[in-house]
């Protein structure tokens, strides 16, 4: 029990070291660790159970929306890679080639898939050939690589988990349609589930996927005020049916292209989580996603009817939510600290006197508030007080973000904010990519969208060169 | 439509060539499709919302017995592959290499995994101190690969998708219960949801898995007469334990090595299914794992009030089961045709006759029967005719296998009943390693595994030898 404690009090202090604190957490609340395979990463069960709460209900959306799912291989050829120019030149750099299968050296070298965009290409050549056969909306849960040099558990590793929707339409207004249904998805996902509020976008030209014409993004703020793209939707025209020669005949039967679409979130989301709603005793989860949701901790345990009484709420409440009893031997103090570490969002305190009186003590780990129920109305009010922290959790996130982000119309006040530390910046931009760099040059924060519901004062300047703005855009320090 | 047609006509007979047969089944009913990536395949939506199903149902037995999902690098550095000299022998002639991140050669190439006990094993020495973290009890759902020479859809590629568990204890009864727990739930699910009746037994030394003390199986019946393993859970002892140098200390205070096991099924299942309860018409599916349970046909659909009525009715079973109801202008013949092909297992007719009576025509896709059932009582009867459907293609199925198997005491016998085709022959051996490999020599079937319920004769002597027998096994020929 000794070293179990001293573990808790080696999280180091947010303020003191941002980055060594999320090492800290990840580590400590078993999210993940370390193995020998370089930048890559086990993903814990604590921190899996997250990721398929994550997918279960992101999942249902995509199907709600008439999405199947599907698995395609593994392996690009690299021939196949080749096939979009920007494609290849954004991805190659950065992925893993297989060249030996058993002894045998390939007569065509293969990578890991980066993406699949390629893949997806080559099967709706050979099975689209009408009209009737489309729309294609095929998402793919997998693992996916990319040799990434600097790597942050969850944040960026050299194979990391995601789904990746692959999606065909006969018209580009269809395809743009889904590119912005499913930013949607991801961003209700985000702020509904993750109770972290995002910032829909469009990138800048510089910033687009490999291959697209437009990309959309939602963007978070961390507590360390840096942004982290949560997600991606992107709209590729009919740019990747040319280079893969993908036809189909429409009604009026004549032979076209189709659009395209892709988009993916990824185990990222993980340390989304932490960096938004973390604080110095540890993770602080949402219950959406909790691989908890309600810890059941006996006081003096050892007391006749104590364990009893809480093995009787337990049974109760399994139908209602996620919940464990911990009727370990560890002390109850170590226990609040262990479960409070660990982001559980209701704690819920059952003692000889509470079970005399019926009733029992909640405490909610996001606020520290404690309030008593009545254990014949907890299975009926659990539920209430999800919603309530949920709502909490995402209301306090907006706050930070609010206070930590500027409207600026000129360069100095960027540098001005920044002094106080990384935040975000709302600046009036003339569209031209050499402004972009310029600002990215002088004050260290890069473009991360145009956000969808910014807006221009009348005769607006560039921040750069004073021209007319064209766009506000979002600038900011980047995960 | 006249090409849709065409295509259920070009399914060929399972008695004129039966791998052509899976072959077309495969392709026409779209369960996958071929790729440019030699040997892997396309998981096409039918046959992943199958593995879906089949994940779903797993998972939660699994997790019902304490099991909790991680996830592992997809890598292994050569060197960890290296650790256990069995394990490496078995495995490195049939793994892919990569040499190359982007465009830097790695100082030590590392393979995709085969198989992830080397990862999981320096995850526990990693983690593993004293008895207190035991047993350690996980799984992972991935992709693995395996460079294979020859390959076929579902039943031997060179990606597939599997999940394997990895658990470590304190002693080895406890290792071997497991071990036998696992291969259990997967014969139940064998014969509960896919309605394949399977044989529980123990590989030969000759055939065990590489690193193992000792392999249990499941092995299924084909429709062809030959033996597909349909699961495995590997027995470790202490071996890799050993290799690795994983140690805890007891309750006693004693440093000691843990023991392991291993177990695994793929996406092999899917083609089990096919191969278990296909026929001529094409696929045939089990309730408990098909996509599309029941479907809805409307009849006359022209016809004023039919496809409302069609309407009401799939939006009344919604919640009963997994229902689609096809309202698209093919005709009903073609639709009949289709949704046989593809395995539906009911089939819900309604006609303006039907409406005006109140009732509908279930046809049951397995025995081809056709029964009125009452509209209201449908929702009610619905699962009770799964329930049939589930027990009837099970009881077909181990008449198919009783009819096809051979208790044998001379090696001529197993000459003769291979001459009518494959089967499974059941014959006495005496443990040796030689009469083993004679036995192949001679037939063209091997020993499968020796049947948890075997029993020998009294005096019974080794079908090759005539030595005294030390046990039953399964001899056949194998997927």
């Amino acid at each position: 029990m000794a070293d179990k404690k001293q573990a808790i009090e080696k999280i180091t202090p947010m303020d003191e070291d941002f980055g060594q604190w999320y090492t800290d957490i990840v580590k400590q609340t078993k999210l993940c660790d370390y193995s020998s395979v370089k930048g890559c990463m086990v993903i814990c069960p604590y921190g899996y159970a997250i990721w398929e709460n994550i997918q279960h209900l992101l999942d249902a959306e995509f199907k709600k929306t008439g999405h199947e799912n599907v698995y395609l291989p593994l392996f690009i050829p690299e021939s196949l890679l080749n096939k979009e120019k920007d494609h290849v030149e954004g991805f190659a750099p950065e992925v893993a080639w297989v060249t030996y299968g058993g002894s045998e050296k390939l007569t065509e070298r293969m990578c890991v898939r980066p993406t699949s965009e390629t893949l997806f290409c080559e099967h709706y050549k050979n099975t689209v050939q009408s009209w009737r056969d489309l729309p294609k909306l095929y998402n793919q849960w997998c693992n996916v690589v990319r040799w990434e040099k600097t790597t942050r558990p969850f944040l960026r590793s050299r194979e990391f988990l995601w789904q990746e929707g692959h999606t065909l339409h006969a018209t580009s207004e269809e395809a743009i349609a889904e590119t912005r249904q499913m930013l949607n998805i991801y961003a209700d996902f985000c702020e509904g589930a993750l109770a972290m509020p995002v910032i829909r976008g469009r990138k800048t030209d510089s910033d687009k996927f490999a291959g697209a014409e437009a990309t959309y993004a939602i963007e978070a703020m961390m507590h360390d005020g840096k942004a982290l793209q949560a997600g991606t939707s992107h709209y590729f025209g009919d740019g990747f049916a040319r280079a893969f020669d993908i036809t189909f005949t429409t009604k009026e039967n004549q032979l076209a292209h189709p659009f395209q679409t892709s988009w993916g979130v990824t185990t990222r989301l993980i340390g989304a989580i932490i960096m938004t709603h973390g604080d110095d005793r540890g993770l602080n989860l949402p219950p959406a996603v909790a691989p908890i949701q309600a810890v059941i901790l006996p006081i003096a345990q050892h007391k006749e009817g104590v364990l009893d009484a809480a093995r009787a709420l337990e049974e109760k409440l399994r139908g209602v939510c996620r919940v464990k009893l911990d009727d370990s031997d560890n002390s109850p103090g170590w226990k609040f600290a262990e479960y409070e570490m660990r982001g559980v969002p209701v704690r819920i305190e059952l003692g000889p006197r509470d079970i005399e009186a019926g009733q029992c003590v909640v405490g909610i780990r996001y606020s520290g508030e404690k309030r008593v129920v009545k254990l014949d109305d907890l299975a009926e009010e659990l539920p209430k007080i999800f919603s309530e922290i949920q709502k909490g959790m995402f209301d306090k996130a907006c706050e930070n973000r609010a206070a930590n982000s500027y409207r600026v119309t000129k360069m100095d006040e960027i540098l001005a904010h920044l002094e106080d530390g990384d935040c975000f910046i709302h600046a009036p931009w003339c569209g031209d990519e050499e402004c972009e760099d310029k600002i990215k040059e002088k004050t260290g924060v890069g473009s991360r969208c145009i956000p969808e519901d910014g807006k221009l004062d009348e005769g607006a300047k560039c921040v750069c060169c004073g021209k007319d703005a064209k766009h506000e855009v979002l600038f900011a320090k980047a995960y």
